[in-house]
């Protein structure tokens, strides 16, 4: 009740990281200079200077013209390795005698000084923000240029340890958030556009909808990942009877369904560290506290490589003939004719059943998500989104996923260990009807 | 002004730290049966159970005896070392091709899975209070059992990162901060205990006090280091004037000096990741701010080393007379006379100019922190503190040290790169006097 | 700094008014049965039965048919009037006695029991939001029906007491405030209406924009009043400098002048209550102390009433002949031809130093909110506001208000004891000028 | 959830609060010079200066010597009453037209000018408390000047209805509490003495104690009064089991029992405003809430009348043998032997139930608050006090207090009707044993 205190705490940091980088005097702009002041920091020298000297040289590469940055990036791979000397001896070391201690020292020499300039750089006020944009830059140029994975693995590495799952904070968004944040919820949303301010408040105050966000204290104006949830009366199979929910309309009845329409990662300089698995267990567990009535907790979700699949079967000779037909028969922007309902559910099922990439998981990556985080296939729904994106990806199919926490482990060990697809009864039908009409 | 909204986000820290760690059943509570959680948490198991098995197996250390505590060291130690082979296999292969993703291969290969388990366990609501609290019975064992410096090593190293200053926050403690933290600076206080409520309100209260503490995110309710400071009218020279002034007492004039008189590290499970110096610089920063007229930051601190390098001394035949007969007349417990003062404070000058230890840093462990930071050594003050513990480690000397931003990073480098002690023309005139009249 | 357990106390206020009133049976909703709840409210029975039963009383009222509402304001007046006998004899033992204690029980014998009905009312959780909302609809009502005054007369007696002035809470206005306090100000903007949210942003965010509004806490979440302020260099002639500029721009110098360009109150069951004099005093104080090279404190101000006195002057023979010609060559929706600058402005001169209303004091509204706050008339702007309603209201004009703090209480002697208008020389010379050549 | 910025509204009045009241320059500190500036500030020229002036005259009455600010409560009496001529008019013209409009005129013409007076100080920072503490000395001053009382009805008048209960807030107290707060809590115990910070953190911090206050947000680090709660294990009879307790002792049981064993006021200033009745209530609302299994809420009340009136009864020859041998066995400070148990117990009951004041309301002024806010007397306690006080006052004697809140109006109207003491059979039953044992 009374932790006010506590929350103080976090303005200091907020202020902090938005202090304009630039009271000090930055080092000249490039490359070299960058290198220069980075080996001063990591320096005896760094220690005292307090965390001026990092706000030096991060103001000083914010202000670089791109292509020095992208040159230092150069310089972090060569400059700022593992000296060869130190860890070849470590090397040898451990191979002679294999002992704690020479695992410890072979660690630390194994690990690159760049990763120390990280740390260093963190301590500015505003420093975990600028690596975080330094990194998005980063995986837009190792595309090109491979090499800099090594570089990159350094910043991911701190970047997935400092946004441990233990220091992130669930915060519910609403139509008494701060304006700055809500820009940013309509700004980062990708799965079913924000169209404007009213919009948003379609989707933030009547009383059976939700969003939640985590946020990192040392990056307190900027969402990780958020996802927005419906309180609906059961389980339902369009996006349309979500998204044109008249705002002011009351829920008819008490809600027992919690419905994740839509989750969004916010930062690009923070891929590949995972947020969604927590995010969605955690809401769940808060809405089931706050929402006792909730019996399901499921998503509607798109099913973007569908599409691209039926278009690669082609003129598959194993293929049923209600399936070739279907395929024949769909249009790219045209909802699909009510004939093609049993055809496409089956094939449906098929490719979430049966199609996997190389690595034996399921071909469509939204699949992969929820799958991996233990949910159930639950149901394919004829018809639920007759957008023009959801008729491209998907011929106007979405699905249901269904988050029953007690299968949840039990549904991620299948997936992790055998790559199983847990399904319902239902979809399971449908593929075996997919396998007898088709083929 | 209106950062309220970011704020609010730490108290769900708080709380979640705050939450017993008792909702789960715990594994049963051997070192063994931990281990069999901790492997299970570190596999893809792990990913699939969110914190929800990070918190049983947090439990059920925490509730196992101290002894099955110890035991599950030894394991961490033994098996979650890397495994040998692939470790082995890591190094030929960068010996082969020192490449930079051979690096990155070595530097994954030589980090400890415990590292990955220490990770996962943070992830649980109030995980990192207790690691720190793991980590302090840890040190405690390494004294009898130096093999545990590599788990150990894990552990700090993890903290560090954790604990970087972009994360820590600088917050004013005073009289309206809420009751459970200032009982905590009562208790933590090392340097001048506080008695009770109403000492540490005339610390507090007055209007020419300050006290500041650093707090971290994720252990909002437990300061990691403290500095009390008095604001006042020239540089003190004894304790007794800031302790025993009344708390009602306006100060006369506008103070020109802060200082520094006490500071306290708070959490032994964070030993040897230092704040001292972080929170001093930011403090003189703060302080110059708010208080436009201060012209000096220096500290008056004691001199730990004193007594004990005096009493090695001995009859040495180079001393002067001066000085050997200083030595004989100086009681434990009671404050020396006043013909001792010149030769006393010749002798400390000594102590603190040319006394070192094996690395050849001063012997003076309190100078080692303030000359570390860059501080230089301004004063001796004769009957600094004639309390018992001031007699019987210093016979009541204490000294100043000082702050000056600008000179800062050339002391520390001096000290870094060649020991150097920085220490005020007066101080140096004493050591000379010392070499003259001891010698 | 620490002041945060302060802080969360106005939580609670705010939850309490956000409640809905509906959690207890209301009675039947019709005036008569309204009365008789409220009888029962201020007899013996409301103290015991604390908020429940002023609650019961505010949620029937809320939901009775306009119809009744109205119908319960003359059962207010006549059946909550003090009672006859009990008044009279009041009044004949102070005319026999005039001592200090029959001054007090005539002063309670004359206050009318709707005074205890709305403090009572009062009690309820959001009651305070529920009074003003029925004085605005007395207020509508009052027009028709004059004989309401008295009701009126009570209820703003308890309002002003309650909105006293150092119970409100001057709050800044930016783009991280709640979106729900920031779409009320796009509803309540007066003055120069602001279109969308992009627009307001653009009044929010620059450096060099500020907003404030006074809150009270019981009303924790409408503002009363707020005023938009822009930091310019020197002070503007013409608002769309202002409404104008681009948000990204950076201001080009420091500015030295802050411009109150628009004031808006909110509730209009507060009115008659003024909160404008204290808003602008304060944050004239708050920036003088935030922006210290501000050197003016002005107003851009609308001139609403000079088109109306312009035509009431009609043929009048005394005009001069620039001035009759410049009221014939007026159009209502094009702004005026440069030549009629001079004699339109020495006609406005002449409107606000000469033209005066039945109480004596100046024609123009605007004029007497900011010369009755103690601000000088202090320059007149030809083509101040091309907008439609500009052109409609001012033929185009806009005027500058000057507040100096240390002219203040002198300027306002002047108006409230003389009518004294107090204008810049220049504006006195462009009036001599209108003599002039008008007459 | 997101209510932060409400939160933060706070903050400004309550710094606006604490500014000391010395910015400004106050006028000559004597009644005259108060009296001159108050008039000053309630003309118009008070409406200009702004809160300033208000100011003055605040930092001029508190600075004032005593005898100066008693000698201004007399100007306060004469100076600032409403002029006889207006007044009587006003009588004069209602008790020839008693229209609504002359009822207005008449309120107005007898409302002393002191009102607006007190009105406009409280616009000043810090002004509401300022009045509340000039009320405690015109309180004291009062006792030998009764004609001060129309001052006081006025001042009294205006601070009842700005801490309606509308705009009063109710704060847990807990250990997290800053402990600027908490020092008044030691402060302000009125019932059973806290001794020191350890006695008062046994009464917070185990799980089984609750503590809250009310505050009204201008006066924001001030409790108007707090009560003390034990949840129990069942009513408890004496007073030791709850002070007693260990503070580390967990509850053996889930309480089923609320206990408000202290309610004290703290701001002599407000004296006869009532919070006790709506504090109680609201209490027992959170609780209920907080606590699903409590069944009762009770107090454990002390009876500070019983020994006085023991001692009134002296030889009354209708007391029957048993009751005036136990008068004549009472010792002051020893507890009662137990044969006297039965026969202090039935006069106890008589005393409750039989012994009224001039009002025909009971003795006993605690009985009085708890019967007349709807409680009935549930149990007498024989040695439930056995502390000086207790036996004292009460031989010993505490008594419960029953709270149902169905029971409450029905309660209260009896008493406040016909001054029913409302009591369990068990209390009726000692009566009535008492009438036969006694007479």
């Amino acid at each position: 009740m009374n932790t006010s205190f506590f929350q103080d705490l976090l303005q200091s940091i907020t202020e902090r990281g938005r202090q304009l980088l630039e009271s000090r005097e930055p080092p000249p702009g490039n490359a070299q200079a960058l290198a220069e002041a980075s080996r001063k920091l990591i320096s005896s020298h760094g220690e005292a200077s307090g965390v001026a000297l990092a706000q030096q040289v991060l103001c000083a590469y914010r202000d670089c013209p791109q292509a020095q940055q992208k040159a230092f990036f150069d310089i972090l791979l060569k400059d700022f390795a593992p000296p060869h000397d130190v860890l070849a001896e470590a090397c040898q070391r451990y191979l002679d005698d294999p002992s704690a201690s020479n695992i410890t020292a072979l660690f630390q020499a194994s690990e690159p000084p760049r990763q120390e300039l990280f740390r260093r750089l963190n301590q500015a006020p505003g420093g975990t923000a600028e690596l975080i944009a330094m990194r998005r830059l980063l995986l837009q140029e190792l595309k090109g240029r491979p090499e800099l994975a090594a570089v990159d693995h350094d910043l991911q590495h701190l970047l997935a340890s400092w946004f441990n799952r233990g220091f992130l904070v669930l915060r519910r968004i609403d139509w008494s958030t701060p304006a700055s944040i809500l820009e940013k919820i309509i700004k980062y949303e990708a799965v079913h556009a924000i169209k404007d301010w009213d919009d948003l408040r379609s989707r933030l105050q009547p009383a059976d909808r939700r969003c939640f966000a985590f946020f990192h204290p040392a990056l307190a104006d900027e969402p990780l990942i958020f996802v927005e949830v419906a309180l609906t009366r059961s389980m339902p199979g369009a996006i349309a009877e979500i998204l044109e929910q008249h705002p002011e309309a009351q829920p008819a009845e008490a809600p027992d369904a919690a419905v994740f329409y839509s989750i969004s990662n916010c930062q690009d300089g923070l891929r590949g560290i995972s947020f969604g698995n927590f995010l969605i267990k955690q809401v769940v567990e808060e809405l089931a506290r706050e929402v006792p009535g909730l019996r399901q907790f499921v998503t509607l979700s798109p099913v973007p490589g569908l599409r691209r699949w039926l278009d690669s079967l082609g003129d598959n000779a194993q293929l049923g003939a209600a399936a070739a037909e279907c395929l024949k028969s769909l249009k790219p922007d045209a909802p699909p004719p009510p004939r093609l309902e049993q055809p496409l559910l089956a094939l449906a099922a098929e490719y979430f059943l049966h199609a996997k990439n190389g690595a034996g998981l399921p071909l469509d990556p939204v699949a992969r998500f929820h799958l991996g985080n233990g949910a159930r296939l639950e149901r394919l729904n004829w018809r639920g989104d007759l957008s023009a994106t959801g008729l491209r990806q998907a011929a106007g199919l979405m699905v249901n996923y269904r988050y029953e926490l007690r299968q949840i482990e039990k549904n991620h060990e299948a997936y992790a260990n055998q790559g199983a697809v847990t399904a319902s009864p239902e979809v399971r039908k449908l593929a075996t009807l997919s396998a007898k009409t088709n083929r």
